[in-house]
């Protein structure tokens, strides 16, 4: 399964190809062009003429490929269709990127003085005197009332590693454009070109003002643990890593579903969790507060336990938090043999290390996620053959695990709650919540997870993460939408008095 | 002309309330009420009848004010008219506020799995890599191509001093609304919770990556200054404060025009300045770049001068190069007396501090800018008794100096010329070509400056702006807008030769 950069088991649309190309005008072109692509693997998703003359046609045809260099394998077929000419090559990724891929707009038209005396000056002084009088208002007079930063240093970004902000942006202006369409939150990219922990929690500490929210995201562990903590603790807004807890909701709730097709409890199972890093604490954190007992984790060294020498010797707070909270058959040894006999296996690690036979020592009625990306911790379908319920990352197999079930709605939720701050508990609510978008009726192994595009996932979330908050902090009022009285009703003189001249 | 707060000549819409209230169904209310109103010295600008039953109606009614004051007599006007019950009353100003004034939008839709594979995971991870690998890439595949940061740290906002930067969200989102609406600019607000000039340099080099222009708002001098200077010296994109450059650019705009209606020549005239805060420091620097050889200014100590005590002996950079650099022959005293005989007075200071008689001393043919906001420097209309050319800040005088007309042009331009900064040279062929807009058939006392809303503005600055740079720094390339050749084009193998296999 694995080969050059970014793969697909199948021809995937983000790797299209428009390709503009001249053909003579024989009646077998089109057919040729096509069954060229299909020869070499790929898929056509659209042929359009758009000249024709007596002689030649010009064709866009846009193919789709498995990965880069299987690309350019199918454009070298295509070109070697006798009398074909190509022109230009667009890629359809890159097209859709050009210049970005959000924008900012006025909420309103502004046509003339009136419309501009109302948003500018010298309206807008009335408004900044009533916030400088009273700094709640903010959180209804502006767009702090909706508005969530997403804010990277660039340091863990996908599978690319420190890549740095500026080439970031696609990443934080992609998951802006998912905030506004699954939970219409206004989010924008923050790319901090910082050093280390506490330039960035300045940083962010400085730009807060405009914001009700911050989305951490790409930012290493185990730095990102304590950048998350420090803001926390600084900032009276909700501080949510995303690559941490958003992963470990999605996972819980995930769980939560294949725990229920296997008829098996959480607090009985034996999970066996390969990953340490921000994603693999998180959610191991999570799967505590849920009731999991018996969670082993493994990382590049193998099953985490106290006596483990880099742990035992090493510095790192998370790992022998880990190490000291999980693990309570004393299990020793290597990932493979951390798998044998347990009911769950969740990867968030690294791709193929893992087989079927692997999958094959562990109980019955086994439970496989494996979240690495692009490449699996196993292969899906070796994997299916010997456990119940399999899921991935990935869009191309069943049971997707994938954030995007859970940011929208879990910021649309703080927001709207005008919360302070993001607990375990309204983690676990939110995850509980989505787990219940899918009904008993459509439970089964290869729906344990709603899709990226259920209608109901952010509204259910957000609401669940609304009740969870309340109970937390039982104090939030509610969004008032409608008008403002701004003075008091003055009182009515006696019938018959004379009015007030002016 | 001074009222409490934020008072217009006339009503105005921004004062416009919306009171909803109750009224006996008789034959004469509405005219009762429209009558107490105007009685009251407001306008009615809506009447709306939005329930109507046997006995009584229930009316939505739009009224204007000259001030929050002037508004509180007339709703008591309108409570007084017999019958009537006030029910609630709406600021449309406030209104039009509710959860800010801007909203980030996602480009393209987001449908399915491809379109999610496209602008998210998998295919964003190539278009990091494209930016990782050439950094430059980031100007044509994300929001860099076309975002500025509005920054301020709330300082120096309006009229309205030191109100920090939650309470100057406001005008922030109202100047990112402008620049969209104006010259399709993305422009995001960023309110600096920051120190001194360290913190907020250091803040706004750590969010440079996304942005492609950084436009410096209501920061208080003298620190505007330095801050302006080290983020020049630091960044890689152009860094304008528009409080003084904006100002600059329309004021000389604005004065090239006067000085042809009154055929003067610009190194001839003497101009007198009041004010020597940012925008007063701006404009005397580019009216001595655009040929002015006579500026004497004043501030509240009276004119300024190498000699001037607090000049002298204190540690104001600033204003010593101003009294070093303006005053040639070496006038003293205050600013009634530095007006005498002068052509042009310019004033960017506080309201009431000339009187028409002030005025009359000055030249034939007399320029007065009195751009005080809200107050201005002189009564407009008791100047425009002795001087051929008014004009103030405001909308309801003529000649509206307004750096609405710039900054939207200018950072188009900027942006498309993908400039690194903003030169003096960029800054006066902005204000010439500002100044061309109003043609020499539309040229009058009272037309010197086009209106905010004139359809040509932006483009026209924009383009000069781009031919500016240029010159400045020629070595801009074409903004690519098309399609992306990613490959080579494979050559051809000879006619006959069989197809590749996949």
């Amino acid at each position: 399964m694995v080969h050059n950069g970014h793969m697909s088991a199948v021809p995937s649309a983000s790797n299209a190809l428009t390709i503009r190309l001249s053909a003579p005008a024989r009646a077998t072109a089109i057919s040729e062009l096509t069954a060229a692509v299909e020869a070499a693997g790929g898929l056509t998703s659209a042929l359009d003429i758009s000249e024709s003359t007596a002689d030649n046609m010009t064709i866009d045809l846009t193919v789709a490929g498995r990965s880069v260099g299987h690309n350019e394998r199918i454009v070298a077929a295509i070109n070697e269709v006798e009398g074909v000419e190509i022109g230009k090559i667009s890629d359809r990724t890159f097209l859709a990127h050009l210049g970005g891929k959000i924008t900012i707009e006025p909420k309103q038209p502004i046509r003339n003085r009136d419309d501009l005396s109302l948003i500018y000056t010298p309206g807008v002084a009335r408004v900044c005197q009533a916030i400088a009088d009273n700094p709640e208002d903010a959180r209804r007079l502006t767009i702090k009332r909706n508005t969530v930063a997403v804010v990277t240093d660039g340091t863990a970004v996908l599978g690319l590693g420190n890549i740095g902000p500026l080439a970031a942006m696609p990443v934080m202006e992609g998951k802006a454009a998912l905030f506004k369409r699954f939970a219409d939150v206004d989010a924008f990219p923050i790319c901090l070109d910082a050093g280390g922990v506490e330039d960035i929690v300045a940083h962010v500490k400085a730009i807060a003002p405009t914001f009700a929210g911050i989305n951490l995201e790409d930012i290493s562990a185990p730095r990102c643990f304590e950048i998350e903590r420090r803001l926390r603790e600084e900032l009276d807004i909700p501080v949510f890593h995303d690559d941490q807890h958003g992963t470990a909701i999605v996972a819980v709730a995930a769980l939560t579903n294949a725990l229920r097709v296997v008829e098996k409890d959480l607090a009985e199972v034996r999970i066996v969790l390969s990953g340490a890093g921000a994603a693999g604490t998180a959610i191991m954190r999570l799967l505590h507060k849920a009731g999991a007992r018996n969670v082993v984790v493994s990382d590049i060294n193998g099953i985490l336990h106290p006596e483990r020498e880099d742990i035992r010797d090493g510095g790192d707070e998370q790992l022998r938090w880990i190490a000291e909270n999980t693990n309570p058959e004393a299990v020793r040894g290597s990932l493979k043999e951390a798998v044998r006999g347990a009911d769950v296996f969740i990867g968030v690690s690294a791709g193929n290390i893992l087989t079927g036979e692997d999958v094959a020592t562990m109980n019955e009625d086994a439970i496989v996620f494996a979240m690495a990306n692009p490449t699996p911790e196993v292969d899906p379908n070796e994997a299916a053959q010997h456990a119940t319920v399999v899921a991935t990352g990935r869009s191309d197999f069943a049971n997707q695990i994938n954030n995007v079930l859970v940011f929208p709605g879990v910021f649309r939720g703080l927001l709207d709650a005008r919360s302070e701050a993001v607990t375990e508990d309204v983690m676990l609510a939110a995850a509980h919540a989505l787990a219940d978008v899918v009904t008993p009726d459509e439970l089964n192994p290869t729906y344990i997870i709603p899709s990226v595009f259920h209608k109901d996932v952010s509204k259910v979330v957000a609401r669940a993460v609304v009740e969870a908050v309340r109970e937390d902090e039982e104090a939030v009022s509610e969004p008032r939408t409608e008008a403002i009285a701004l003075m008091d009703i003055p009182a009515k003189r006696p019938s018959g008095s004379k009015r007030v001249d002016a």
